[in-house]
């Protein structure tokens, strides 16, 4: 199938893919005077006497803004706020399809990181959470973390969605070649704003001493210079951070230096990276995810040819798809439902276990879940909720 | 019916009044593959080669934001942005009720001007028109007035929509008791955002040469303190500016003595303002648009008993209904389908016309056309476009 033109004219024909729509129709005087003047005002007037009553007359219990500034959209990079529309578009499809959310997107005619976060906090009453979208790193780190405060959760999915559904394929791959979590060498290609986010995820650096927590001994990253070591001047200030927490013994080199011995390689970079070679020369029953769109770092024949035991990527076309959309659904559908004020290390972890869990036997070409499963939203949602509801009580 | 409880009710079953869908289901890998990774890369690489591609690819073309930030919401007066958030679902219901459009509350957490005008521009993106609501006079009108370089249209409904529907039963009601637009002296009692755009819409303040424009010999704007005239020492510029074109005897005194031998009172205002000894004063076969909500100015009978011909007020059980939704939804179709990058003079007089005109013999219980009359919008809209094509080409 050629997709690129097959996608175009689907996008032509239907001219966007949501749409706003009425819960309700309006079919009299009586229905207008109840869903506006004067009946609206009643609503209207008993938020304004008691605020937490926007969750219960209005669609904010039930509505998330995708909020981006097109900095760095899918593979495709900086190419703009109304560029960026139709992925957003995407994204709210998804929202809907796998967790009845109403997700809009909001796409920022600006990169400017002040104006960002004043942004999304002017234009929060409406929205009962925002999930930011496709900015590039570092800004969207210091976007994210500056906007916890704002009462509803604000969760870049391009950092932790990708980090829980990795952790998920990771717990269950583990069962398989029988290596523990807390024994593994991992190395990440990859600096950008999801490689580091899986690097916190798996070593817990948020909760290490949470009940959910199992981080991994020792983990590398790798950007397109090399290892990430102390040596390195070249360094900005998020790639500095993460030598709190990786690289122990100070190692230098090259991605292929890492990968020496390593049981795990998780590629968040770009394409055709690695060969049977460099497999070879890695730990016993190596782990691969090689999530690179839409071409992967090693494709899986090649890689198992070196001795890896599984390989994922983020391709529908192969066995285990790495896909966010087995994480973001759910994950915001819980803390919705939880009222939570943000997504906490805690609940990240719940929906891994809960993503992982979900396959009860898993196998070499099964370590997570097709993306398609609808039951896996629920599942997180379930786990992501009760975690919340454990952390800041029922609301 | 008590439509306050009964809102409630409704509003409380309904968890908000609209939803976001999507247009077609995701069952399929192959579907995600187009409307998502790695198919919907086409349609962003085309907006990004050329951006007017937007308008092909995405919801832009069909999608409105109604922006407003809670500081005069209804009579409510300035409740805030969380507590308007019922009125502006209830807008989007009717925009998508009467003509389609797919319409989205931005709510804003700040009355701040400057503020409100950037993150506007910021979220353009992705919208194809901006509805501003409930924003008090006389920051509403600079808000507009800086937006009109945005590229799409940005129209202040208080403003204009009510003025546009005011001119439609105004011009109806001419034709019923003989008198001819250009002869009439007209008292307006409000002078906020509403009272000033009638003043300027009825005399064609904007657009002083148009064929389509039959302005009125004399309009006085009361407010609460009375007339509005140059001996005022009290007035906001927005009102002083209104003396440029009202006034033109520099009458002085209360709205009582403004009515004395004029044929048309307008009243956004207050409730049980006149009674029928006021009416009397005014001349023979008067007009009554008593528009305060719930309760009118004046009720139609005790009009009727002073000698008025005519009476409109806002409220859906009486005759005579003045009411936006007969404007905005057809004329933001309008502009939508032409693709005007402002609302103009012409295109808000195209609109009266259109609304007025809908009733082939208007009489004195019916100058303007039912608000739930779903052909109104339709017959706006193409007005509207046809005017935009004039005054900007075909799109």
């Amino acid at each position: 199938m050629d997709y690129f033109e097959e996608s175009l004219n689907l996008h032509r024909t239907l001219k966007g893919k949501i749409r706003v729509s009425a819960k309700m129709d309006v079919r009299s005087k009586e229905d207008l005077s109840l869903v506006y003047s004067p009946g609206v005002a009643a609503p209207c007037l008993a938020i304004a006497a008691n605020p937490d009553d926007v969750y219960k007359y209005t669609i904010k219990s039930n509505t998330v803004a995708i909020v981006t500034d097109g900095s760095a959209v899918l593979g495709l990079g900086d190419i703009g706020a109304a560029a960026s529309i139709p992925v957003m578009e995407g994204k709210a499809m998804l929202f809907k399809r796998f967790a009845n959310i109403d997700a809009f997107p909001i796409c920022l005619d600006t990169q400017d990181t002040d104006k960002i976060v004043e942004t999304v906090r002017l234009i929060a009453p409406v929205f009962g959470g925002v999930n930011l979208e496709d900015i590039s790193a570092p800004r969207s780190f210091e976007i994210e973390r500056r906007l916890q405060d704002l009462g509803i959760p604000v969760f870049h999915d391009d950092q932790h969605g990708t980090a829980i559904v990795t952790l998920a394929g990771l717990l269950n791959s583990c069962k398989l070649v029988g290596k523990k979590m807390e024994d593994l060498k991992v190395v990440i290609n990859g600096a950008g704003a999801a490689g580091i986010a899986i690097a916190r995820l798996l070593k817990a650096v948020d909760n290490p001493d949470s009940a959910y927590a199992t981080p991994v001994k020792q983990i590398i990253i790798c950007d397109s210079k090399g290892i990430i070591g102390r040596g390195r001047k070249d360094l900005n200030y998020a790639k500095t951070e993460v030598l709190e927490f990786t690289n122990p013994h100070d190692l230098a080199g090259s991605l292929k230096d890492a990968l020496v011995d390593a049981d795990v390689f998780i590629g968040v970079s770009v394409s055709n990276l690695l060969d049977r070679n460099d497999i070879a020369t890695m730990a016993r029953d190596s782990i691969i995810f090689a999530m690179a769109n839409p071409i992967p770092e090693i494709m899986p024949a090649e890689a198992k040819l070196g001795g890896a035991a599984i390989v994922g990527t983020g391709r529908s076309d192969l066995p285990n798809q790495i896909n966010n959309v087995l994480g973001f659904p759910g994950i915001f559908r819980g803390a919705l439902d939880a009222r939570a004020p943000r997504i906490t290390p805690n609940m990240k972890l719940a929906a891994a276990h809960a993503i992982a869990d979900h396959i009860r036997n898993p196998t070499l070409d099964g370590v997570i879940p097709p993306t398609l499963d609808e039951q896996v939203a629920w599942r997180v949602a379930d786990e992501v909720r009760r975690v919340a509801e454990e952390e800041f009580g029922k609301r």
